[in-house]
């Protein structure tokens, strides 16, 4: 992975959140698409933070991923700082309640600071709107996208089939599904 | 404004959402950027839906902007045909439950098709968010946001110089604010 | 099972739905009436979606039951397309904020185009819901439903009377309870 | 309005549900659809809502609409007794929480006796969920509900031309909206 | 168990809520306090619950304790049928909406029918506060709960006094706590 | 009043709660039953919370309304000290979380003080709800409560056929609703 | 307002906030205690956000009370800076989510940067516990605390007191309440 | 652990709660600082509570971090007597509405008897926040804050470094995390 060709940048609050963050990593590594990935702490090591933020356009990011849990500062703040677009993750941890919280914290950023935020938990939905953002520029990107698009629409047509060739009884016990 | 050259599509569920919207026209409009703008009802006219979201990167949008309110399944849909990125404005109706239905509408995308949601009834931050995608190819609009984030830099400053010469009292009265 | 002759179509926006919305079918059977079972992703391959929604009422369907978890657009978008009554299911799945996003999703959908929504999780009562509806047509099935409804009493109060008979204790421990 | 031709009954647990029911009867006198309105209250009358419930098949009810708000138990209780199809519409009241008590209490109804509840205040959609329902027995309602759903479709793309042809700024103020 | 003396009733609405009922039975065996125990269900066997709430006086019950999950209509409607006053246990269930649908439906009643709602699942307290109202007329049912007061105090005084003693380490081994 | 008399004690954390608490007093009022009413700041004043409550019972109380809004402590508190039972009110006030940190507040004590919680704001319920429990010793208070809920059946039943015979339109213009 | 001396910063994220914020400079006013009073937009002029943390220590600032509404970074951003204590006040603004935005981004911060959060809008409460602070230092203003406290136990009481004399419906007259 | 010259009190309302509070004392412990630790039963053993609250200023305490769950008065009380500086620690317990009670019971707190309250479950901020406060007091408190947060900041840092060196997969599989 050469840093100097990565345009997005996927990073997170903690190691936590890797579990959760390291999906939007699999997502871009199966596309075949450079990032960098990092763990800044927002709150423990701020100056690292901004010195990111305030740098993420010059090292030649266009888009950064960020993912974190409860106060969940993390893309809000990197947000501030530069003027690329930022794409948030809100993370459920143990002791969050019930995800709110990191939901609340990226979402209702003030006027002039947005937060692109996605789903629970949902780090390869952030790498897709990365993958999205970027098409802008890089029109193959879209095309990727599309064809990831046409390969779920496949799936799910097939998954459809399969459960109308085999009744919905055999298929439920194909997944190992009981009621 | 002419069409051909717009990259950015504002679409809203219903006429009840242009007092939301129409913000985010505004601040493209400051910044001298060319957009479409449109009121198409999900449930009441979707094959239109069908029909732009189909055609809207053949037309040359690079982003779109949907805002609704309640059920609020517009931008979810419009991302489920398109590859461009969707940006989602969750807005509060009278009859809304606090606005939440919206957000969670939007926000809870499943995988592969994201929709990046912004803050309640926030629809200048989708445009300055579009603007930060499309920055990835027209590096103007980094600029424009940048000198947009100078300003409200600059503002804020200024505002709080203010009250720091006047004391906070004379201040609040400027302002109309009493206890 | 004939699809001609189903007047139930019971669809799902996923395969992960199937563990829930087989209950409705597990029903339906028990009762010897037939349906129509099938998976549409709604995101992933909307035009199956909106294709099944146009050709539903020509198919003879006369009510149709939609599963969905988070964002949940499913059964609202079904709505939008065909004058066939249409049930609702909200489904809890693993990312999703405690079902909310699924139950309001489908609720809250706007004048004209009502989804009927089912509590948190029950296929069977959107089962029994929709022989309901066709009780309109076809007596015989309110008669299923009041069939039912004696069989619910009978078995209340027969477990009314077992413990009133055992004690509360000794029933407890023949259901392996214990405080 | 002759009661025995009736065949959707319009019932609400007070007087100050009539704001919000009275539009359920208002759309069905807009398509010229016999119903019969009644105030019955769950916990002030239960024998009459008990007694309601229990002939309401008999009189020739084919399906029941009740509205009520905070526990808003007059849906579920009615379905207890009745094999027809119950619409709930929950109604937002001065001292409920948010209009969520009512919609819980609507929605979570056990396993065999549905409600199907309505988006919060939302009488008209149960009117229109009712001819829907009727539609099984009648296809001249499902006729009707098409007409209506092509007439707001009609509606919405016209409002939508509207606004394509003045601009947005002038169709806003129009409507008297200003940012 | 004589049941001409019981003045307690508690009642469930299904053999599922026994496991958080015969917490209250088990506090009044061990008071030595005479109840009546029954299932009833609300929506599956209604007449038997208008029954009971109808006669519930004239046998001699002065209070009733209802526990219900879900919609949770059990207490509500008792209430609406008898002057006694009743004592509602709302209850999480599986598919509950973490409880709130219970404690919403319960709490919430229309003025002039009143239930007096306990905390989720707390049925060990709705029979000390039957008991409590029992003291009204048997003072010495007011000198139980005091004893009971008394016994919760010494019991707090002394784990207070033991963790003083030992040290919170050794203590919270001693209770297989670990951090 | 004569407070030697007086059986029900109806006390409230600020004068900002009499608008709610009153109308358990007026209830009491209009049946010509003693009570004593009080404000009493649990958090500004707490010797004073403590001093009722270890004396109410000796003071010849039989049963304690608290109301309170916020953190809400007074009738939790109050039932720390007394085996009286306690009748907690939840009140909504401007800077509330919509009353839910009152209600939480009060539902939910912990095993052995129960606090008997009413509906938001329903300080009426807690009227009727401490006469209920009076009615254990005085028979004659049930037979006001019936006389009451008699009062209540008549009223309602006086409504609904006024409605009927008016028909809901000039029935809703006589009540000054419009849709 | 001399800065040299002030050992309380009150800071805001927004003019906005300055109605709630300027009630804690209003009880420290009436207690005659100095502080520093600045608005500090944490996402539109971040390093200056960054600068007044970094340096409030060396400033002589030894607690700081930081306001902010919506996404509510403020708070928590200093925290992360300075070793200083830091107390938010979440604000409740037109288009936050209840206020939850505000509460749940300031409380749920990580281990090591705690940031003591006041109830919503309640900046009095604030400038108290700033007091009770520095009161580790100036006992004097334990005192200052004291003396507040026993102002609220005498007005309470005389509350109290006056309703009492007064019988609670002419004091509800004269504080200009109805029911 | 001599009490004599403890300046912090940790106290709990129950032996369930001393699992996270514990933490509290461990991060004190670490400092060599001085505690004093005791299980205080709010509702059991009130009078024990309002006796350690009207004494803890003249035994020498500085600063008091309470811990309860549910209702959660503790915290509330414990201010509402002593001038001192509350800390309250929200616990989410078993039977708790998602840990909301005891947060909203603890932050709501009325006009003039604030409680500075934590993250749920966060003890370790409550002690770090204690530091902060005696700090205004003793400076060396001060520099282990700083030295904590030097510690976190040097401990974030070389955790994103292994990441930066070994790969983010590779360092996933050290911390035994998989997708």
């Amino acid at each position: 992975m050469s840093l100097e060709k990565a345009e997005i940048a996927i990073v997170m609050a903690s190691k936590h959140d890797l579990r959760v963050m390291m999906q939007a990593a699999a997502i871009l590594d199966r596309f075949g698409v450079q990032y960098h990935i990092e763990i800044i702490s927002t709150h423990r090591s701020p100056d690292r933070m901004v010195e990111f933020s305030k740098t993420a356009q010059a090292k030649g990011f266009k888009v950064v991923i960020a993912g974190a849990g409860g106060a969940a500062h993390l893309p809000g703040m990197i947000a501030a700082y530069t003027p690329l677009p930022v794409i948030g993750v809100p993370i459920k941890t143990e002791t969050s309640i019930d995800g709110l919280d990191a939901i609340y914290s990226m979402l209702q950023m003030p006027n002039g600071v947005p937060v692109a935020t996605m789903a629970l938990d949902n780090a390869p939905n952030a790498a897709i709107f990365a993958l999205q953002i970027l098409g802008c520029s890089h029109p193959s990107y879209l095309e990727l996208v599309n064809a990831f698009k046409t390969k779920q629409k496949q799936d799910a047509d097939r998954t459809s089939q399969m459960m109308q060739e085999q009744g919905y009884e055999k298929f439920a016990e194909s997944l190992g599904i009981s009621m």
